[in-house]
């Protein structure tokens, strides 16, 4: 990707393009990601919500938008120009947007192969692994691309239970995302690599990769407003919550297991934060009516100085694709760049993403501190 | 306060005490954090809320809370063990408490003296002025004092006339504690030390001060609030607010030209983080019915990817007097030790505490490294 | 309109046309209804809002959706179609919509006449009235109405000053539609029919008249929940309210006059039915980042068993001419149908729809009960 | 009770005394009614939240308060002073005011008997019934009562399994009432006299009675915004709900079973106004750190005219015991009034206090008109 000038400093190969390849590649993050990428780079937008276009970044050599083709697996037949009409319908994606970008759409579409395993699929893991595998590096090499990253943004799978001798599917895709050599993120608060038996080789991959479950709203604010009240000395008693959402990621979640999986990532950034002993509960409630919206409502019971009690609650109303989709792209784009200078492994520098981070500080503005080093860091691998 | 041990180190002296002297001594703030640091002193209640007692100042020499002697000036006559006994009734002290410390608020009240000027007073501002310098001087050696720390935590007092000749009331205290050689601090949005009349005496004082306007409640939240759109890129289109609150405060700020010297405050976080160009308003109603509790309901208008409209709304239900007393508590402790240590000026290291503050970052993760750091500087200066 | 048929009871002349004139005919409002009209008869989207189109008016004899031909006075130049491409722009009117009613839409924009009086405007009072009703009655023979009901949906007017010598534009209407004959329905918070210099015109005129000031979000509540907590007999002590709007009408009501008449209709409603004593302001604050939408926070403070304090708080977000539209549409119905049964004067039946009505109970409840017996009383008259 | 007069009108006795026993006597709503009692009675506090002291049943025959005898069964020891003070310690009961009853706590704690079956009981539940209904029969020659009321006021129970063979204990303490000849109230959710093997006792018993589970907060709101929401013919999405509580409530309805028995009437009010489909669910937590405090939020989504989407959000912040005694002193009030005048069998004209009414209509506006000629109907009962 990069070659020695005149003066010996190594210049990026603009020409050069990076795979994004999405695990629910028809789903609603995905469909906005590709139409917003498109929309950006054509500038009918502004890159609202995407840290990695903020001047903090210039000159990190990160990938353009424009670089970035865009490719899938999913198990759904809904092409995505369809997909993004309805998305539209819902309010998602402003009108005229997806006939202003279909060719992007149309495009990202013939690169999308089908997921799986369906019921009924009798292929073993390793041939699930060695298909996904076979579609990640026929990819590569026909849209002749630098590098392909992996990024998981299909619906939340239930957790895998304890004695289960299969992989779930999203460790199935991150198998394959190792074997065929691409740098790996995780958005959803699935499995993906965290599975032991893909320890190993996710450590002898020498690839970077990110992870778990993206902070894009209720679970964002908590880590904000917790070391709020950590700095100041204030004592939190109990913080419960509640969330509505249809989509998609609604009906996933109705299924006990599913929204078992997404509270852990939601309960840890309160642990990290105010330790053990935090009354409350989370909720999430699967409301079709509310579309691709979501609502989330959290209450928090605080002592003040001579154990006066206090309230805080927030109330917070977003489009859960337009918050997940900058942050995707950001990520692809990050890890695709780490990938390139050599590093390797998970990057706590990108806990400011996660709910459930590998590692690195807790609260935002720590974590946004990671991220700007990270950026620094960027910059200086050349 | 300090002497040489046998290694050579200096050591505080653990008899020395400190004054702290409230303007608006019998206010509700002033009796919280009397009664609450006799409180605390006692073991009676953890010290929830004051941020000098976490483990991050241990050794940072500040005066303990026993050492701290009250007085201070109020044009109000209720003796503090009854203004303390309304505040149990109001909510605002747990039950008992006022029993449990009457003598400490007892003695305090002995140090209280007549504010002033009241409406028709004859005397110069120089009369006030060397008034109030004499009651700081004559506290300081009766009670053997190591230094006086002056703070106000009187109502808000309007905006002064850009043409006013005499000086407001706050700007009067503020110079009888530079006269008087007591390090300031000024709790409220008045004019204090901001009067450019005291520009000169307060560079030539060689005292350290910090202000101004407490940050206790809304803007508190958006002082964490704000950062995270920027970090996150997101486009904030207007924020909105309303407080009602019942109390002196209440009244106070019902008169326009007091709640226009707090509202600046209050912008100032969302501009200096934000920067120009954010609509919405903020209103501040009194509503005697909430008594000494405080709601504070802020709407954030913002624009994701896409131009998606998102909305963040927060229910801010706190009592004013226990969130203040604690951070009262704590600015007196830093400033005073701030003067044994021998800084000067305005502490910008302290605008965690403040709406409005004498330089230093913006944001309160920024501010809380910065106030860290002052507390290192602290350790080291010995 | 009727015809006694063979067995002597008189039957509605299904082809008789029913004229609506707004004041105010190319705001949101009038864009919405007259839409919303084409939408519904065409059976593109079903009436929801429409409370005369539910069963409880089967048979009241209201003239038809379809039959109703809409013109009107504007002061603005933006053609009706273009209005309401803007209105789906902002979220208000459905996609497609706009195209699919465009006829319609056309239609109503022809029989749109000037307003005024604008600003260098040297007509006097007398020489617009007579203007205005000349239009009315061009428009109502010209089009072969049974009937034309003027229905005042332009931006809030300030209050008049109580020694202005002319009369507020809203009124110059008024009198026209005395004038000409028309039944009348004042929306807005504005003087309208309610200048004591029509008072002998509106009676002498014989014509059913309705206001004042639509209840559609912030009120709408209040007078559901004001009655629940006399029938409970809990003791409000406080109700606050803030109103964030864009639109043009966030505009008008950024003029402390026109927001100082719409507060007056908004505390009406908690003086009807909680007595005087309550505490609280109302805001209206003009947010143009919220476009059409309108979000209405209410914290009430109540009383309940030996002193207990408690709160209820309520947001409301709404886009006001989606609420206001159906509401028009049932008033314009209703008028022409009493105007049709001979009914005269002030119509305290339809006190349901208004925040300050011309008599009738308080309460929504109570009121929607006199709005079930008028439609008896409407079904009885043949 | 009645004698007649000169006149030949009947008049009340006014030394006749009536009992009121409360199923759950040492609870925090029985401890707060008692204690409440007397002080309306003395003077101490106004009536508020007691609608049987307004004017509206002025002549009603309704027994004075100071007429009421406290008595009841409970399976905790604690006594009733001390209960009282540890509800002024968690902001209950107002300071003082259980010193100043004490005598009446005293006396109410003497009258009350052991509750049943605790674990191990080997009781038969024909047994416990004749111990009931013995205690009943005792306090009531005892005291020389006029008659007695039974009040269920005890934590929810579970729903009892379908094939359950033995009546769940709310069941066995109305079982007792009956035998013993007491009108019956069940503010719970739990079965009480709902049990399919009571029913022929309740019948022929020729008792009043009246449940089913006090309407005091989210469900009173519902009562209220739903008939709304018919009313102005909005079409309600989904009507989502989380309770948060802690007290002996909230670790009740922690267990499934119990929540369960509460939805169900919170749902009722739902479907009883707008019908089924209505999407949405209802969470009940147990949030220890709030106390005897509730908060209950609700997020309705409904459609507007032309499809457009609005909500209205409702928070409430209660003091559940202090919301529920003043209807458990109206409910004692009326059925023993209703019994006095010889109704019967379940009361219909009570659907005001309760989520599962046993009939009448539906939403709060119509339940208070009947309760309303209730009175009437009570008055002119002599």
């Amino acid at each position: 990707m990069h070659h020695a000038n005149a003066t010996g400093r190594p210049v990026h190969d603009r020409r050069a393009r990076t795979g994004v390849w999405f695990v629910g590649a028809r789903g609603s993050v995905a469909t906005t990601a590709v139409a917003g990428c498109a929309a950006v780079t054509t500038g009918l937008y502004p890159p609202t919500g995407m840290v990695t276009e903020t001047p903090a970044f210039a000159g990190a050599g990160l990938p353009r938008p424009a670089s970035l083709v865009f490719g899938g697996h999913d198990t759904a037949d809904c092409p995505l120009p369809k997909r993004a009409e309805d998305l539209t319908g819902a309010g998602v994606l402003p009108g005229g947007l997806a006939r202003a970008v279909h060719t992007e759409l149309a495009a990202a579409d013939r690169e999308i192969r089908p997921g799986g395993p369906l019921a009924g699929d009798t292929r073993t893991d390793e041939e699930l692994i060695t298909r996904f595998t076979d579609d990640l590096t026929a990819f590569r090499s026909r849209r002749e691309l630098a590098r392909v990253v992996v990024v998981n943004v299909s619906s939340t799978e239930p957790l895998p239970a304890p004695d289960a001798t299969r992989l779930p599917p999203s460790s199935l895709y991150a198998a394959a995302a190792l074997r065929a050599g691409c740098p790996y993120v995780n958005f959803t608060p699935s499995t993906g690599l965290h599975s032991p038996l893909l320890t190993e080789a996710a450590e002898a991959s020498g690839l970077p990769h990110a992870g778990r479950d993206g902070k894009t709203g209720q679970t964002l604010l908590r880590s904000v407003l917790a070391p709020m009240f950590l700095q100041r000395a204030l004592t939190v008693r109990a913080w419960s919550g509640t969330n509505l959402l249809g989509g998609g990621d609604g009906a996933a979640l109705a299924d006990p297991a599913a929204a078992a999986a997404k509270n852990a990532g939601k309960e840890r950034v309160l642990t990290d934060t105010l330790g053990a002993g935090v009354q409350g509960e989370v909720h999430i409630d699967d409301v079709p009516a509310l579309g691709e919206w979501k609502t989330a409502w959290d209450h928090v019971a605080f002592d003040g100085f001579l154990g006066s009690r206090m309230i805080l609650q927030t109330i917070w109303q977003g489009c859960d694709s337009a918050l997940a989709a900058p942050l995707v792209l950001d990520l692809a784009r990050l890890v695709a760049r780490a990938h390139e200078a050599g590093l390797t492994g998970p990057r706590p520098e990108l806990g400011f993403y996660f709910k459930d981070p590998d590692g690195g500080p807790a609260g935002l503005a720590r974590q946004f501190d990671a991220l700007l080093f990270f950026a620094d860091r960027l910059r200086e691998a050349g």
